[in-house]
């Protein structure tokens, strides 16, 4: 196959333009441009990735691994995403769909060196399979996890919950429901570890309401005010599984001129701009400081540097739907 | 290095069942699946992913190829992930941040059929160095392009800006607003040339409005609000870059009192859930479809199939902010 070299010779030009056309630079001439490129075409001539990476010894392109794309993992990508670009890396971002031989695709990269480091935010492969890759480079998870090699930037989510409910017990609600995201996940067995503790510790009836889990959109969040205005035994306040639901249930309700907060109190999760827009009561949940916490692990890893995390804090957000 | 065999061999089982234990597959006792592991790590044996994909014949594997990762890309590539994962595909995101070998990482791995296709959100590359690579598997665009190897999804937006401003006009404003997304894109570009043409076409007056670019957050539309309510000479609709854009507005006039759209009118654009949420007058802009077109011209390359495209088309939805 043709070579740097090859196209320089016949185009009658330097390596080093050849380089520059190859790297849409500004400094050559339009027709020496166009000699170039026709040549390369000629040549059937495409650049070598590889080649381009080991010779600069580092890649700068950290991987991140996710089973699927839901709208948390989006906030934190971008996050990561940001503060990756303000340090010179750029993300490639591999949706395994919990497939692990996509998952090993990004991995044997990292062996490779076509990736400095990789963040796992879930998981495809056992443990130890992703621990064996550390050997090659820094890998840090999202999820809970206690290891030497894999750093984890996780948050358990069982005191925010508590907090939430204390909030809306505080405010007078007893009837409180809460709806759970996926059914899976160990942030909703935190959940309903929280939930179901904290009924029993202040003494709260045990209601009847159905269990609501796997509720995410928004779409499911108006279901569920319709729901609700249909029942005769109704919860006083609803705790969402995050801000889209929380939309959903109360600009439905508010249509139909139920008050919220004073027939219903809704509290959403994470803190997003719908909860802004419509004034939602919330939990933050800091996915920013998360992704450059698992940034700042990474660098600190491969230019062996020593910079602080942030510290990582749920922060519960009044506003007027309870 | 340790390979698949030897980890049979140490380990007193077959090579089929180190590959199940391999790909989590259930039908290993536990005890035969502990031994196997521990010989991986012992071994530091690390599966080769281009191993099991040559293997496989196919990678089933897409790449997508953006600069940054904005909320409407994020929408592309939820969409396209999801009719993917409908076909047995999964995605590998590369955000670029516009540097060209972080394009060829992706292009290269195409030509190394360790990718089957990949989509072209927002290039980096000059067009003949991407057409080059549609030699080692299918490409599609988003951008507008005219080429035969390069098929392309792209939509006008001039026509659909153009009914907006139409509607504006009939429902009785004449002293529109445009604000205007990226100020490099072509989409900005599109907007406002129909604006101007749309103004002397309709014999509206120039207004003297300081012009708005780049306005794409929320935020940046409660500014716009700000700035509008200090105003003795206003518009009297304000045609937004985006539904981000309208839904700041839109929130905090109402909050301060302002009747929308009796004061102001206001139009977004992309018909998103925060449309939706505030019953707000957009654009639909079929950006899933579009994503799944993408996704059919590369399948009907692939398998040689001849499945049929959407037809795309702009809609408006008319609803309580105009």
């Amino acid at each position: 196959m043709a070579n740097i070299q090859d196209i320089a010779r016949l185009a009658g030009v330097s390596t080093a333009t050849v380089s520059r056309v190859l790297n849409s630079k500004k400094n050559v001439n339009d027709t020496t441009r166009k000699r170039v490129l026709e040549i390369m075409k000629q040549l059937d001539y495409v650049p070598n990735a590889n080649a381009i990476s080991l010779k600069k010894g580092e890649t700068h392109l950290i991987g991140i691994i996710t089973i699927a794309f839901s709208p948390i993992i989006v906030n934190f990508v971008r996050a990561f995403t940001m503060i990756a670009e303000k340090n010179g890396f750029t993300i490639s971002l591999f949706i395994t769909n919990g497939q692990p031989e996509r998952e090993l695709i990004a991995l044997e990269m990292l062996k490779r060196k076509q990736l400095d480091a990789l963040v796992c935010l879930i998981r495809s492969n056992e443990w130890n399979v992703i621990e064996s890759y550390t050997h090659y480079g820094p890998i840090v998870t999202w999820q809970r996890l206690h290891s030497e090699k894999l750093p984890s930037v996780f948050m358990d989510q069982f005191q925010a919950y508590w907090n939430g409910l204390e909030h809306l017990y505080n405010k007078g609600y007893r009837k409180i429901l809460s709806i759970y995201p996926m059914s899976v996940g160990l942030n909703t067995k935190e959940r309903f570890r929280a939930h179901t503790k904290f009924f029993k510790q202040y003494g709260l009836a045990e209601t009847n309401f159905p269990h609501f889990e796997d509720k995410i959109s928004v779409h499911e969040g108006e279901e569920i005010a319709e729901w609700w205005m249909q029942q005769q035994d109704r919860p006083d306040a609803i705790f969402c599984a995050n801000d889209e639901v929380a939309s959903g249930i109360t600009t439905v309700l508010r249509r139909s001129g139920v008050s919220v907060p004073g027939d219903l109190g809704v509290m959403g999760f994470d803190n997003s701009i719908l909860a802004h827009l419509l004034d939602l009561t919330t939990i933050h949940y800091p996915i920013d400081q998360q992704a450059e916490n698992a940034f700042i692990i990474l660098q600190n890893q491969l230019i062996k540097s020593n910079c602080n995390l942030h510290s990582l804090e749920y922060q519960l957000i009044e506003r007027s739907s309870t």
